[in-house]
């Protein structure tokens, strides 16, 4: 049996992660089961996007994904599971289902193949995508579970990418963390010689390789663990001391050659 | 082996989940744990209470349920086993025990019969409740871990039922979830055909079928996935316009017929 | 399979926890996983410490603890493997690792022994310590990984000791938990029988058996569930009715005998 990993904008503190995990032990007895996080903001689909992102290339390698973020519920926006690099992505298709990379297959999940009697307007993550990501996990083969698409039509995920103009890198920042660090969507690689980072039009970052490497105080950029640049500051929150915050920008000047 | 589905205050900062946790693998080796949330607020049974009521009907069939919000623990208050609708609840009997349904056999809880050692006047939970779920989750007869009582001197849940005089139907905000959802003891089968409801006596809203049918801003009234009337604003906190808080009043005039 | 037993200061609402799950998954398929907290103040080692002395004696007496508050994550500071009373604890060499009780062997861990590849430099809990403790819960030789040193040189842990001098016993505040108790550091047993224990120098508490046996809004104290004296207000807060905080002085004056 496959694992199943949950992520999703429910929060801790109401039984709504519960009754996915229990519609997952009623209908996949055995399962293992993988919290990923359920502290994306309430129907925050770039928050999820890059948690999707960040952890994916840790995933078991036949991992069901039941991401569930979900503000349009009960409309027409499509449920579907999409097939990407070998593991199966259960989820809404509002750029959630899009955001780690190009899905090789596509299925609309049609409730009605999975007999489960009534569906909430409002409870899809229970009624159909952990359903839905119980029987892939158990096997059963997903074109059943609904109707095959063209992958090329799903939403797009909203994550922007970084743009290259000369020697300038202008990029935004994508999350911060717990630890208050700016996690910007920047590619360590493509920036390997670099001094610095502005941020903010106002501070320029010294490079480094480790968190503590930083003076008391000081911000400083290194490639975080996805291989993203960072902001940080040792110790303490750079997203306090910089005063920036999810999709603020930042720019990097490259040397010249 | 049946499966422990896990509700508690502890809140999820501190080490007490975890050593819930580290009892039932101790106990019952290979068990699959289920949890339905630890962020009920601390000693609040009515919260605990509706968690367990909406998560009830979603859960594996043989599941146990271990329910600790206790706070008389080390008091008179008895530690009991309910069967309930073929399932066994443990639970302080504070109300918890009879959130769900009337229950079919009481055992009143002997830590004496688990052979435990000292059981802490604090920590019940650890001590009593975890060690006798993960007792009945493999297998051991009820029975066996204490003295069998009349399940009609449970102590009664705090939840109160909606009440309806001629066409007026009147109920209270059970819950406000992690989305800002006003969630009402009114079931939406009472109302089938209304067009809204007052709450705080200030608000009428027009029924919906899911969130984002409602305009930007609109206060909307929909049945949840639990099956109960609930307000809701699209993408925002209806707790938050409407001022409104648990215990909170809500009015439904019904239609003349 | 042993268990493994996660306690770091990641927080629930980053996919870092997740990616701890799945690299266990994705090296140990069918491992039980108990989370102890995630909860830890970020780089709060004395926190983390207080977790796992409290959580210790009730895991599963195979258990691989994997604890990950590494502030120093990157730099020279050691990670290692260690073995306590039969169990392995996994961990920084930060204090963190001589939380519990002396080590009967100290393995220094070496990454390359586990052939992952890439080792990010902010990422340690993920490339090092995670895949160590799933090595080690499979059966894997703990020597193997690393190089064994002199357990006596582990870096103490910041948890201090209460002080007897005479009749009186000095301790500090290690924790306080979510309902609000002061957990002191004094075990119950040095004042069997003392009638009080001062805090702040300005109250004096009645000793109780359970929180409910105080009066409302009384400051009672009591031998807490990890048999160490704490100060509690029965339905309240004794941190915030006492204004005392983590590393705050409580006082006990033993009867003359």
């Amino acid at each position: 049996m496959r694992p199943v990993a949950l992520l999703t904008d429910f929060g801790d503190d109401d039984h709504y992660v519960g009754v996915l995990h229990s519609i997952l032990v009623r209908d996949a007895p055995g399962l293992e089961r993988i919290d990923l996080t359920h502290g994306v903001a309430a129907g925050n689909i770039w928050a999820a996007s890059f948690f999707l992102r960040c952890a994916w290339p840790h995933l078991p390698a036949t991992a069901v994904v039941l991401a569930v973020v979900d503000p349009g519920v009960g409309t027409g926006r499509r449920a579907v599971a999409v097939e990407v690099e070998g593991r199966w992505l259960v989820a809404p298709d509002n750029g959630l289902a899009a955001a780690v990379a190009p899905a090789s297959r596509l299925v609309v999940l049609d409730p009605s193949t999975m007999a489960l009697g009534c569906v909430s307007p409002t409870f899809h993550g229970r009624d159909i995508f952990a359903p839905a990501a119980a029987r892939i996990a158990c096997g059963v083969e997903p074109t059943t579970l609904g109707v095959e698409a063209d992958p090329d039509g799903l939403a797009p995920c909203p994550l922007p990418d970084p743009q290259r103009d000369g020697s300038t890198v202008r990029g935004v920042v994508l999350h911060v963390d717990h630890f208050g660090n700016l996690i910007s969507n920047i590619p360590a690689s493509w920036a390997p010689a670099i001094g610095g980072m502005r941020a903010g039009w106002q501070h320029i970052a010294r490079r480094v390789r480790t968190y503590s490497d930083a003076a008391p105080g000081e911000v400083v950029m290194l490639e975080g663990s996805s291989g993203l640049l960072e902001l940080a500051v040792a110790g303490d929150s750079a997203a306090t001391v910089l005063d920036l915050n999810i999709g603020d920008e930042v720019e990097i000047i490259l040397p010249r050659q």
